[in-house]
């Protein structure tokens, strides 16, 4: 469950992994490679290669037919006529061998198979009962399966290198406490790869392929409580159990251990290559950016990026709050006022340094030239190590500086220079972001940085991408999960009485919300024009009339709606036309009219609920007519939500300032919108997936004080109580 | 002049410099080092060397009072002493001794000097008062200056490594067709070292830092003629001469010149940078952004980004229009689908590919697994070098199709494919924008590529700022540069009476834009409420009435503005209302009031015009009300624009889909909006420096065919008809 509210229960995955199961096959006492060979070219040649080189400290064992020995080890025709049954065998014979090889191992005792064999479930029909056969094979002797279609583990805390990924040919695997599990072998090679270069250390990588047994939570669930690993990178096409996947990053929350993610599916083209890559379904990529905000989860769009970011999370001081702007520092005046520009596109901005910082830097340079981008060139006795590191002490100094960028372009000593920044980063307690723009001739700085095991970055964009991603760890820190929220009083229950499958009419859907105490118009149903002329005394004109038909929900485009009739005339002549129009639309199935009072506002939102098969209940709130169409202005939350996630929601819409008065118009009644989004989230939240739908459009937000009303609305619940 | 309109003309550089003298600073016969040394630590010693080890094939002098000869050359004590005077001497003597080796290299007849030395105009007072001094001794004997504070020239094509940068600590200079001109000196030598690792070639680069004498645009010019160089890159600061500039580009327009820029001051922080390093002024980046739309030069955010698009534009096969459709291509589908979800961020898209593309690929693939964005793993057979060239094959004859991008992972044979790609793209006609995500295990294709002069990238994010900037320029190709405006019948001329200075009435105003043929409402002045009644007559009811005096400019905020006035005794009640307000705010000077006809329309724009001092008459578009102010949703164009151009502004704005009926409204007079923005364009190139800004505010969209209407407006002209 993701908020404590109970949905429909996912299926859930067959057989649990306990956490010994999943830390045996991460850090193996004993290896089986299948089809082990002395050729480098071949899979089970690259992946003894590896195992070997990378210092493989266990008992490895190769199977192989035809040979005696492998690499000088005593080879075996299988794994059952191995002398023990090691606690993983790896194997990535053609689909044809496959069975039999994952038979004999189920049979031979081997706690888990890693599966590099493709073309299976994501293939067609016949892989994916092949994979199915696998894991029936498996599942016989409580064998675990990773993969298929995977490219193995990589461990370099306990030098395992179990993969035949190329990106095994770097000299030396560096160990740390970054974790990954990709549902790509591929780009978990490639960020490996990358990442080494520039000095990162991995605790555990775990590429998880089609998950037919073996799923990314087991292995999410295992780095969570690994301490070895600190942050965590996910590369995701399609979650199998999103519930669970949500506890877990709550739990890696409470550990503060950042998990950051990238996900497919962002773009339909995305959503159909992961399905075509690892049998995934992609689910709605807005629900998952949702359900992540609620859980702590930070979402980026660049694998790469990713890890250079989680790099910075595991290696540098992170920043003590969110929202903190950003110093810079470099000898050239080109790069400190285009690192300014480049500010522009982001949401980052730069600090406002205190006037203690602007006196500390006026020592080293002339009043005019101090700037919070910072050119050591324009010190009064060009740049040197002392005024680096003054002006970079009077940063850290400032509360108002969350972190401190340095875009080094060519110049002298950009190694001694680079060498200050661990000591300053480490006794100021902030992130230096350390940037060579240069090309070769700066690889001296960056040998120096490695060397001190400490993070650089060749480029602008990669410091804008890893500042943003620590400042969203920043915001959930502070914020904390979504939600603790608390139910307004009178908010549900939800009606018990049998919904009507499919729409609601607007009459039954603001009786559903009204029960959860959101104002709704006063409004009467009226069977002829004399009833309304009747109804409308009671409410009081001006007043607007509809016609209701539950299979016309767009009223207006049908002209069954006339508002701010004045008088029992209008009234009259209006109510006989819409009877008209719903007699000619609708003829015996339609429900008469309804009079409304006439209610004006000063802004009107649109607020509704969506429930997310995999994700659960959601709110959603917008600005209402014209703005909501063209720009899609929506924000969404995992319902339900609490005052403060409600009005944070209303501060993301790009029209939040229009709430808070704009040329003199007055300022809506916030206050009534926090109330009605929260309340609206509980009723999404009690009725789970029988509510699949709703939306109050609008809800009128009277000036502030004077309340809110919903106008109209309409919704869809599911017929038998269930999704 | 930009546009072919007359304005204050901007004071020209003392001296334009001739195409022979900037040629022979480039690619100079004789150099004289001020300073050399053999010491590589010391200005003098790097340069003497850099000239050296890149290939100098001149006359080198190096001048040294204590020193007989230096690395083997015989030395001289000064400049006026050397056998003969050089065509450039370069110096980095303390600001102290200057101006007196200045003087000297004037009085020896020298043709050029570089001058490195820094802190003078960007610093103080004295260090402008020094530099101006400097310009005069050169002037005195027609010696041109580059700098101060700039870094030198790099001209690979000629070996000449004019600088004392540390990027020339490469083993090679690359010659190539792209050229540089900077005003940041090491922005410039890290784009070259960064630029050279990956095979870049460079014509020239040449540093102008201060531009006491020669500016950018000396350089600019040389480039544009210059047959060397195929592609422009400009790091700016501030212009000197935007006149020039925008002639020089324009002229690289019509050569097929891309012109890449990067422009300091898009934020307040970066304008201020600028003025410390170059002492430049970087004046309104928005004006900077619409005058370069208008004379087709395309402007980039990053440095580092503006390189490699410059390198893909001269190297790889260009798009053949633009707006087209791009294709991927790797061996994972890990890295295709990211591919794919990361154009989301973007203006780009993928193309939709063609039956024939589609029927081609499935030779490869099953039909499921086809995709625009094709995992080669998910070929029947596997990846192999066949099915990656019938692939790009498909994709290069596939009209959709404007680029293909191949993110690569590790995997087999990376470089045997990526061998393949130059082929291909020559073969196509159609840029493959190759990007190794790998870290050095991907270094052989890395050096595959390199050695077959062929461009790769190390980033997806690179790639799509790449495309982007190939995309621009195309679209430049297209659309032309701005104008042929042609001017409508009936649009001015302006009016010769003498202006009141300072702000216009909204009467003033609107009788400004009818003399260009934009229909006003109609109105009258009434000097009493009886006079109003009679006005009234004539205009018919509904009507608004609005009190004018000039002091009072936002007159709905004062109470002066009421309107649907129905009949004349609210039109009396109202006036009176208004008097009273006027003689408490204006007594005495305020002109009365005007009643109106009260006009509806379907949707409301601004329009207006603004003369930026740098860049000369602009018009602009957007939308009124709310949605100006909190989007800040407005286009901007260089005046006077074309109808084709005019209605592309519109088509810019976010809020265009509004224009053209949203929810059952009727779409809104677009035509008739494009008219009016071309004539109040005319008005902005005919007033030129004398309008200083105009808004007519709202102009009236009625419905389709129905016209538009200015129904408000207020402007400011400068008194004395001059900027």
């Amino acid at each position: 469950m993701i908020i404590g509210v109970s949905r429909a229960a996912e299926p859930a995955s067959p057989r649990i992994a306990s956490a010994a199961t999943i830390r045996t096959l991460v850090s193996p006492a004993s290896i089986a490679v299948i089809g082990a060979s002395d050729d480098k070219t071949k899979f089970g040649g690259r992946v003894m290669h590896y195992l070997l080189k990378h210092g493989f400290a266990g008992r490895l064992l190769p199977i192989n037919p035809n040979r005696e020995t492998v690499l000088g080890l005593p080879a075996y025709k299988s794994v059952s006529a191995a002398p023990e049954p090691p606690d993983v065998a790896i194997i990535a014979v053609p689909a044809g061998a496959l069975l039999a090889q994952v038979e004999d191992c189920a049979a031979a005792g081997v706690g888990g198979c890693i599966v590099i064999t493709g073309k299976l479930g994501e293939a067609d029909a016949a892989g994916a009962a092949l994979e199915a056969s696998l894991v029936r094979a498996a599942a016989k002797t409580g064998m675990r399966l990773v993969g298929p279609n995977c490219l193995g583990i990589i461990n370099p805390i306990d030098g395992v290198a179990l993969t035949s990924s190329l990106a095994m040919e770097v000299d030396r695997l560096t160990p740390g406490t970054v974790g990954i599990v990709s549902q790509s072998g591929a780009l978990m090679g490639t960020l490996v790869s990358r990442a080494l270069d520039y000095g990162t250390g991995f605790s555990r990588c775990i590429s998880v392929g089609n998950q037919a047994d073996l799923e990314l939570c087991d292995f999410l669930e295992y780095l969570v409580d690994d301490d070895a690993t600190q942050v965590i990178c996910l590369y995701v096409e399609g979650l199998k159990t999103p519930d669970r996947f949500f506890a877990a990053a709550r739990r890696a929350w409470a550990a503060a251990k950042p998990i950051l993610v990238v996900k497919a599916g962002r773009t339909e083209e995305g959503a159909r290559n992961a399905q075509s890559h690892t049998a995934s379904l992609a689910g709605s990529y807005k629900g998952f950016l949702t359900a992540c905000d609620a859980a702590g989860v930070v979402v980026m769009n660049d694998p790469i990026s990713m890890v250079f970011a989680a790099d910075a999370l595991a290696r540098l001081p992170r920043p003590s709050a969110p929202g903190l702007g950003i110093a810079a520092i470099a000898s050239s005046g080109g790069s400190t006022a285009n690192f300014a520009d480049q500010l522009a596109g982001t949401r980052l901005r730069l600090a406002t340094m205190s006037p203690e910082t602007r006196f500390a830097i006026e020592a080293w340079a002339p009043a005019a030239h101090v700037h919070i981008s910072m050119d050591t060139g324009s010190f009064a006795k060009g740049t040197s190590a002392e005024g680096i590191q003054a002006v970079i002490r009077a940063f850290m100094a400032d509360p108002a500086i969350g972190a401190i960028v340095y875009p080094m372009t060519t110049s002298p000593r950009m190694a001694e220079y680079a060498a200050l920044l661990p000591a300053l980063s480490r006794e100021g307690g902030k992130p230096i972001l350390f940037t060579m723009l240069a090309g070769q001739v700066g690889d001296d700085a960056r040998a120096q940085l490695k060397d001190m095991n400490f993070p650089y970055f060749d480029r602008v964009a990669d410091v804008l991408t890893t500042l943003q991603a620590m400042d969203d760890y920043a915001q959930t820190r502070v914020k904390g999960l979504a939600p603790p929220a608390t139910r307004p009083p009178g908010a549900g229950p939800a009606p018990q009485a049998p919904f009507v499958q499919g729409t609601l009419t607007e009459t039954e859907t603001k009786r559903l919300v009204a029960a959860y105490g959101i104002p709704v118009t006063r409004e009467a149903p009226a069977r002829n024009a004399e009833a309304a002329v009747q109804a409308a005394e009671a409410i009081g004109y001006p007043v607007v009339v509809k016609g209701v038909a539950r299979a016309i929900s767009h009223k207006s485009d049908a002209g069954l709606v006339q508002v701010g009739l004045p008088d029992a005339a209008a009234l009259r002549a209006a109510s006989m036309q819409i009877f008209a129009i719903l007699d000619r639309m609708a003829p015996g199935t339609h429900e008469g009219i309804v009079v409304q009072e006439m209610v004006h506002g000063v802004a009107e939102l649109i607020v509704g609920t969506k429930y997310d098969p995999d994700y659960g209940p959601m709110v959603l709130v917008g600005f209402g007519g014209i703005l909501v169409e063209v720009l899609q202005d929506v924000q969404l939350a995992v319902a339900p939500v609490s005052p403060q996630s409600a009005l944070a929601m209303l501060q993301r819409l790009k029209f939040w300032p229009a709430l808070q008065g704009v040329r003199g118009k007055p300022s809506a009644d916030v206050a009534a919108a926090v109330d009605a989004l929260c309340r609206l989230s509980w009723l999404a939240a009690d009725m789970g997936p029988r509510l699949l739908e709703l939306d109050i459009n609008p809800l009128i937000l009277r000036a502030a004080g004077q309340g809110a009303i919903a106008a109209d609305g309409r919704a869809t619940v599911s017929g038998d109580g269930s999704a």
